[in-house]
This record gives C-alpha cells, sequence and structure tokens, in this order.
C-alpha cells in the first residue's frame, strides 16, 4: 500500500505505480517534513503522455472559451486557499510568508492566469494574418501534444509547473499541461493541483488537460522530453540539467524552451559613480540580496573602473553584505553551489571580502558572499566569472580602463539582462555609447540605471536572451502575450473554404476586437 | 597558382587558400562543365567568420534604410545579367530556360528581394511593442554575428545563397551574410555574388556584409554552423546533411533554420473522385511533374479510397505517367536517391504501376515513376512510405475503408503541406471534419482541393513545418515579413533613456507608417 500522496493522470487523482518516494526538506531547520510523494515509474509517465496526447485534439476542438474560464476559475480558488499556500510555500521555500509570498508572489502567479485567459479570450496573440489576393491564411495555434513544465525551486507560485507563466503560457495557446513537480515545494504544487482539478471538473476541460507527476528519474525525463507524443518543453533550473534535455529534446526534433543561468552583468560607469555611488551600492546590495540572492536576475557580476571611486563604491558594497545576516536558501544544493562558488572564485584569484560562512546551528544558511576581481584576471578566464552562482554571490570586477570594460562586455556570454549605470547628466555617453552595442547583443533585456532583479509582466518583457541563458533568443519566457508563442505552430490554410477555416481567419472578427493583419494592416475590422 | 575562379571574404575576391577544386556537371549530357571552383580549407571559413562578425555591428550602425537600398540595388544588377544567369543555371542543373528560370523562378527571386527590402524599410516585421505604463519596450533585431545559408540544389536563383530567400530575410534584420554555394550550380552563384559585391560596393554597406564560400569539408561545415561568432544558419536541403547540422549547432545553442523533406501527403475523398477523378488525375500528375518532381513540396504520397473509383483514379494517373518522357535531374545524387527509393519501395511490397527507368544515351535522368501500396501496408511501416523521394516518384495508398484514411493521417510524420480534396457540394465534408484535425497538427500549409506545388510568397504562407520537415514548427522560410524573424533575436529595454533608444521604440513612429503594439494596441501613431 502505497502512503504516498497520489498523483493527477489521466483526469484522476491515483496512486503511483511505484514504492519509491521523498520528502520535502524545511530549510530553516535542515529538518525533513511530513508527507511522502511519489517518485513515478516511467509506465506512469507513459500514462500521462497517452492521456495527454488525447487531452490535445479534445482541447482543440474546444476552443479558447473554455481553456480562458478555466485560468480565471484556477486563480479564484487559489485566491480561496491562499493562507494554506503561504503556509506550505513557507515552510518548503524558507521564503519570508509576507511580503515575498503572500503580498508579492501569488498576487503575480494570479496577475498571469488572468492576463492569460484575457489572453487566450482576445485571441491578438495567435497573429492571424489574411492574404485576401491570395486566398492564403495563417495563425498560431497548438502543437497537437501536451507541454511538459518542469519549474525551478525558486518561485513555488509565479514559476510553478502547476499554474505559473509557462503553464499559462502553454494552456492559453491550446496544449495540456504535464507538470513536473519541483521536489523542493511538493505541498505548495499539490494544493496548486487540487484546485487545477477541482476547477477542470467544473468548466468540463477535458480531464487530462492538466497531469501532475511530483518527481520521476532523470532519464525519463529524458526520455519524456524527447517523446514523439509531446508538444514542447519548458523547463527554468540549472545548466547542467538544462543542457541534457536539451540535447535529448533537440536530438528528438522536439521544441524545448529552456531558462539555465545567467550572471546579469552591470556595468556602472565613471560618471554615476561619482554622483551616486552610495544609491547604487545600496541598490546592488538590496537586487543581490532579494530573495537570498536566489533569483534568475540577481546581478552576479558588476564591472566598476578601477580607482578610488570604484574602490569607494567597493567598500560601501563590502560593508553592506558584511553587515547582513545568514540567509535561508531554498535547500542543500543551493548551499553546495555556493560553497563551489566560493572555492571555484578563490582558486581563480577572486578575492573574498565578505561573508563565504556558514553559520553554526539549524538551518541551510550561507552568509551574502562578495567577491572582487581585477579587470587582467577576468580576461585571463573570462567564463569562470560568469557561471551563475545562484544565492547570494556576487563578484565586482574592477576594470582598469575604459578600454577594458569595453573588452569584458567583449568576452560576455549570453546572459538575461544586462544594466548600465550612468551620469544622469550625460557625462558617460560617449563611453554608454562604446558598450551598449556589445552588450545588446549579449542580453535579452537591457537596463539603464536600474537592477535586473524586477521582471514585470508586461507585453514589452523580454525574459530571456542568447545561449547559454536560454536555449534561443528569439522567445520571452515571461510577458503576455508573447509568451504564449512559445507553446505554437504556425498554421496555414491554403485554399480551404470558408466555412472550414478556423473561426479567427474566418472574414468576420471573431471577437469584434481580435488584431488581425489582413493585407499588411493590423486591424480589429471584420473583412 | 591556383586556376579556380576566387571566393568573396572580406570584402575582395581573392583565390581560395588550399589547391582543392570542383567543377559542375551537365546533367543533360554527364558531362562536366568548364569552370574550376575552389574547395575552402577552414581559414577560409575562419576569415569569413571574423570578417561576417565585424561586419555584424557595423551593419547595426548602419540601420535599415541602407539594406534596403542594397536589395533593391542588387536586384536591378541581376536583372540587367538576366541572359547570362538564365543560360548558366539552365546549363548548370538543366532546368527548363523558359518558362521556368527567365520567366518564373528569376523574377521570383527579383520579387523577394524587392519585398525583403520593403520589409526591412517599413521595419513593422520588427515587431516593436511599447508598454508606456511601465517604461519597457521591445523589438527583434539582429543577431550580432553573421548568418550562414546553405542552399539547395533545385532553386538556382529563389533559394540561392547567395540572393534567394533566407539570403534576403537575414539580411533584412540586420545580420550579414556568409553564403556557401550549392556545388549543383557555382556559376549561377558566381554571377550573383559578382552583382552582389558591386552593388555593396555602390551603397557603401559594410564590405564584408555578404560573403561567398563555394564549397568546403562536411565537417567544417559542422564546425562554421557551431562556431561561437556566427547567429544563425539557415540549410535547405536533405535529411541526412540537414541532421548533423542540427546536432552541431543543437549541441552548441546556435539557432538553425531547417528544411530537410516532406513527402507532402494528399487525401482524395470519394467525393471527389465520384464528381472530378479525371481533373484531379491530371493536376496530380502535373503536380508531381513539376520540374522534374524536384520540388520541396511535390505530392510524393497519395491516399485514396479502394475501390472502383480509386483503382479508375490510379489508372488514369498511371497512364499519364506511363505517357511521360524520362526527365533530366539535377545531378546524379537525385539519380542515386531515386534508385534507392524505387528498391526500397519494392522491396516494402509496393507495386511500380509506372517509370523506375534510366533511358540509355547521354544525360542524368529517370522516367517519372509510380508506385501503388495497399493501406494495409503502409500501416505496417508508415516510417518507410514517408520519406521524400526526391524526383518524379510518388506513391499511391489505397485505404481500405475511412477509418483506415484516418489511421494512415495519425501515422503521419511531419511535413510541409498536406491537401484534402473534397466534393465540391459537401458530401465529403463528414469526412472531412474527421481527417482534418488530425493532418492539421501534421503539417505547416493545409490546402483544400488544389496541389501544393504552388508556394506563393504572401505574409500569410507557411512554408515550414513539424519535424523532421523542419527543425522548429514555429517558423516559415517563405513571406515577409514572418521569414525574416528567423534570423533575429528578442531585444528589451527597461527604463532605457528616450534619445539612447533605437528609433523603432522612440515616441516618434520613425517612418510614419511602421506597425507598432503600443500599450496592446496595433498603430502606426506616434506616442
Amino acid at each position: 500500500m502505497n502512503k504516498a500522496f497520489p498523483i493527477l493522470v489521466g483526469g484522476r487523482w491515483r496512486p503511483a505505480g511505484g514504492p519509491a518516494t521523498f520528502q520535502a526538506l524545511d530549510p530553516a531547520t535542515g529538518g525533513t517534513l511530513p508527507g511522502e510523494y511519489p517518485i513515478s515509474p516511467w509506465p506512469d509517465v507513459a500514462e500521462a503522455l497517452e492521456a495527454g496526447n488525447k487531452a490535445a485534439g479534445e482541447l482543440a476542438a474546444l476552443g479558447p472559451e473554455s481553456i480562458a474560464r478555466f485560468l480565471e476559475a484556477f486563480a479564484i480558488r487559489i485566491e480561496r486557499r491562499k493562507e494554506e499556500l503561504v503556509a506550505a510555500a513557507h515552510l518548503e521555500t524558507g521564503l519570508p510568508a509576507e511580503p515575498r509570498l503572500g503580498s508579492v508572489e501569488l498576487p503575480r502567479m494570479l496577475d498571469q492566469l488572468r492576463k492569460a485567459a484575457a489572453a487566450c479570450r482576445d485571441r491578438s496573440w495567435s497573429r492571424a494574418t489574411i492574404d485576401t489576393k491570395a486566398d492564403i491564411r495563417s495563425m498560431y495555434g497548438p502543437l497537437g501534444g501536451p507541454v511538459v513544465i518542469m519549474g525551478p525551486n525558486n518561485f513555488p507560485y509565479a514559476y510553478n509547473a502547476m499554474g505559473g507563466g509557462d503553464f499559462a503560457s502553454a494552456l492559453a495557446a491550446g496544449n495540456p499541461i504535464i507538470a513536473k513537480a519541483h521536489p523542493g515545494h511538493p505541498a505548495a504544487t499539490r494544493i496548486l493541483a487540487e484546485e487545477a482539478h477541482e476547477a477542470i471538473l467544473k468548466i468540463a476541460l477535458p480531464r487530462a488537460s492538466v497531469q501532475l507527476l511530483y518527481h520521476f528519474a532523470p532519464e525519463d525525463g529524458l526520455r519524456l522530453v524527447s517523446h514523439p507524443d509531446v508538444g514542447a518543453t519548458a523547463f527554468t533550473g540549472s545548466r547542467p540539467s538544462g543542457l541534457a534535455l536539451k540535447e535529448a529534446a533537440d536530438r528528438a526534433g522536439k521544441p524545448i524552451y529552456l531558462e539555465m543561468s545567467s550572471a546579469n552583468p552591470v556595468f556602472i560607469l565613471p560618471g554615476a559613480l561619482d554622483e551616486r555611488s552610495t544609491e547604487i551600492a545600496a541598490e546592488l546590495f538590496q537586487s543581490c540580496t532579494l530573495a537570498a540572492g536566489q533569483m534568475c536576475t540577481k546581478p552576479g557580476l558588476v564591472v566598476v573602473p578601477d580607482g578610488p571611486a570604484g574602490r569607494g563604491f567597493v567598500e560601501t558594497v563590502r560593508k553592506a553584505f558584511e553587515g547582513s545576516e545568514p540567509m535561508v536558501l531554498l535547500g542543500p544544493k543551493v548551499l553546495d553551489g555556493l560553497r563551489e562558488a566560493t572555492t571555484r572564485l578563490a582558486a581563480k584569484g577572486a578575492e573574498r571580502l565578505a561573508g563565504g560562512r556558514e553559520p553554526s546551528g539549524h538551518g541551510i544558511r550561507f552568509s551574502p558572499t562578495l567577491f572582487r576581481m581585477s579587470g587582467a584576471g577576468f580576461l585571463e578566464d573570462p567564463s569562470s566569472f560568469q557561471v551563475e552562482s545562484f544565492g547570494t554571490l556576487s563578484v565586482i570586477v574592477m576594470a582598469g580602463d575604459m578600454a577594458m570594460m569595453r573588452e569584458i562586455a567583449t568576452l560576455l556570454d549570453g546572459h538575461l539582462t544586462g544594466a548600465i549605470y550612468s551620469h544622469s547628466g550625460g557625462s558617460d555617453n560617449g563611453e554608454y555609447d562604446a558598450i551598449e552595442p556589445i552588450l545588446r547583443t549579449k542580453v535579452g533585456r537591457l537596463l539603464n540605471d536600474k537592477m535586473p532583479t524586477g521582471v514585470a509582466v508586461s507585453p514589452a518583457m523580454n525574459h530571456g536572451g542568447p545561449y547559454p541563458a536560454t536555449g534561443h533568443p528569439g522567445f520571452t519566457a515571461v510577458g503576455f502575450p508573447a509568451a504564449i508563442l512559445r507553446f505554437a505552430a504556425l498554421r496555414c490554410y491554403d485554399h480551404v473554404r470558408a466555412g472550414r477555416l478556423p473561426p479567427e481567419l474566418r472574414d468576420a472578427n471573431p471577437t469584434g476586437a481580435m488584431w488581425r493583419s489582413i493585407d499588411g494592416e493590423w486591424t480589429q475590422r471584420s473583412l
């Protein structure tokens, strides 16, 4: 008899097919949390695939209105269990219940679900294009198979495989979901799945539209993302895991969208230091320590001009790091990563200015850690200083002169973001103009005078960037409607009879307000 | 002293760095054409990469107007050498000088260059998105490195790496080009490159914006598409070559767009046969034999209901195939492929109804070849009958009943196109409604009552489709502006000062007519 929680497969809760289980950790104590969760053997995954594939056809027949209603009903149900959800995620992740979980992340999750519902209902996301003269019409539509979502450890709501941004995007495109919970927060994920399932029953969505597996072996993950019946995969997590999944999916010709790591370089120009060194140091400290540095957009690499102003800046930052308490991490893997980074950076010649300590006593903790590196040292081995150190660990690189700062920019890999701080009066403009074109091709989002950790859910957001930050430079994981396009196929209708076209491509505008490109003009009119 | 033609690298014509050469074949005689063309060693490729990477930065600084002017000037110069170009391509490919090369394909190439220029100048392709409230703005822009283009054998103009659709798309996005000529038509490619180079000098585009290598070793191709300095790659050709390039590019995290093969299934429903069997048979024969079947969208797999009407249809098609002359092929590899397909299909139990002959005498020729296969036989080994047989070879599958026809559709791989013929009065509508949702997820372009070989250059075209037809189901290789997006990165500007934004994202509409999405509304207005 399996004591573990059931999995949600084929539209019903049932015990997993094998005896293996795991328990979540309490990072605040280092102990184990109650509740056993199953590690599914392959037959569970195969059943989810088969049911998901069937649901793909059923969802396509049903159309967007039901999906939009589901997303909204799901959001309402989540709100009703807010207290329970916040308590569960707080226990499992060590993230503060307030304001982070209850007042920031959960509302963000609900906002995303509602924005996805609106985009789904509005249908403009599908970029319907009509060529009346040639009688050719096209639009983006679902992939024809379930989308696998593997969420990260650091956002138990907003990026949860069961209800986060990828979930909302893939469903809005019309695809069923196979969610793999992150093993760091199975209880939060379970509550979300319970509400998703109830909302499905209420809206009468195909029952296997949303399925949940808590865990499976890495090799079954590779098998899943490369399976012929899969539509696509979204993964947010570590680079080694991401690259293994990417290789499997690529070889099978299956789309996979990965968010794998980023050092989020910040360049601080001389005029900015002269003008507001203390303020920028405070912003940097705050951005680095937000959620104990466990943010995909944490500034992990800061480049400042060497000299008195630069050293003064570093000293201010050092004091802030030194004066802060060790922070609770999401789990032991984060701690392992920080230990490894500390050793690696020291071996490469970086000087530890603050932190690097693991306090005695309970819990998984690490002190905010700051390294300094010479620009010349960076240039000798640029890759080593761009590896993401997930958690509160940042490296400040001292550029000998402006030419060296540009050379550092030239040697950057792909990152999610890149920021440039400059004098408000324009005295850095020449240097900005020299660095910006270099940085522009290396990052998905370019910021001015602002740290990268706020990722607004905006139609203009790009939470993406060149490899190895992600797997493709043309897609964003945040922002509607753009994020939906990852999970869609381009569908062209050539000479197809009028009554057989999907509503989005018929002469009449299906909603009266959908944006379509008709003979080169974006319009809401009917033909 | 190297007698071979020079390569175009770094903005100048110079001899290749090694002694190896090749000559083009004359498929009409089987003999060798005059003119030695170089096979470049790796240092030539490396030099092109370095120069292309530098040109990427220069092009970005220059902006779209110069690129648009170049594309237009190039088109004018091609037109001036039309006679010479038609003669060269006719000799090298065996394709008819008229109407195909001179009156169809060359005008299409010029039309593409001009449409790309218009899209480049109009800038709507970049999908500028402005969120005024959050002060976040984004658009698609160039990749920051040269785009490698490897064109196919079958379109010496419209898909030529030096001036075809991929070339025009990648340049319109602002990327420099490294073109690899197809070894089947080096002279046609050389003339195009000569004119591209002259147009570059005239417009004062960065000199390495367009570079040409005639040939290199396959391993150097793998090295090229996976090189850190490359922006992306476009490849049109055989599946084995495409998969090898895909694996190399994927592993390096480099975008690659592949068009690798398609059987373009055609389903003919019973009512259509009753209504117009003879007409459909004539359309099929014409579509199969167009350009000796050497079209990416040739209908290679036709499914008809078994029974008297189906057999009558097959007999009409057989007579047309049987009565037609052997056709000149592009080269010996096409002939090898047809031989292999003939043997493979026969071994799988398909019955050869017509063709399969290689006439005696000069030239590379093959007779239009038709196979018939039982539906049950298809279902036993569906993959074998979906391999593209490039050239005039098609298979008709006899479906025992409508359920079997649907099952055949279910077992299709990804293809570029799928067509359904049905009764004009609607008597097939039930069957259409059953097959269409299955076929829809398997193909990029769905047709009604029409063969797939015409690929209009329309904004609504999708010349693409699910793997293994291409490498990604979301992109088209034909049609502006959509085809441009393959060669672009999403670039977000967060809180970037107004004067530092690219023109496309400033408050004022840069052209007065560019379409932008401002706070969710597509508009041509300024802010």
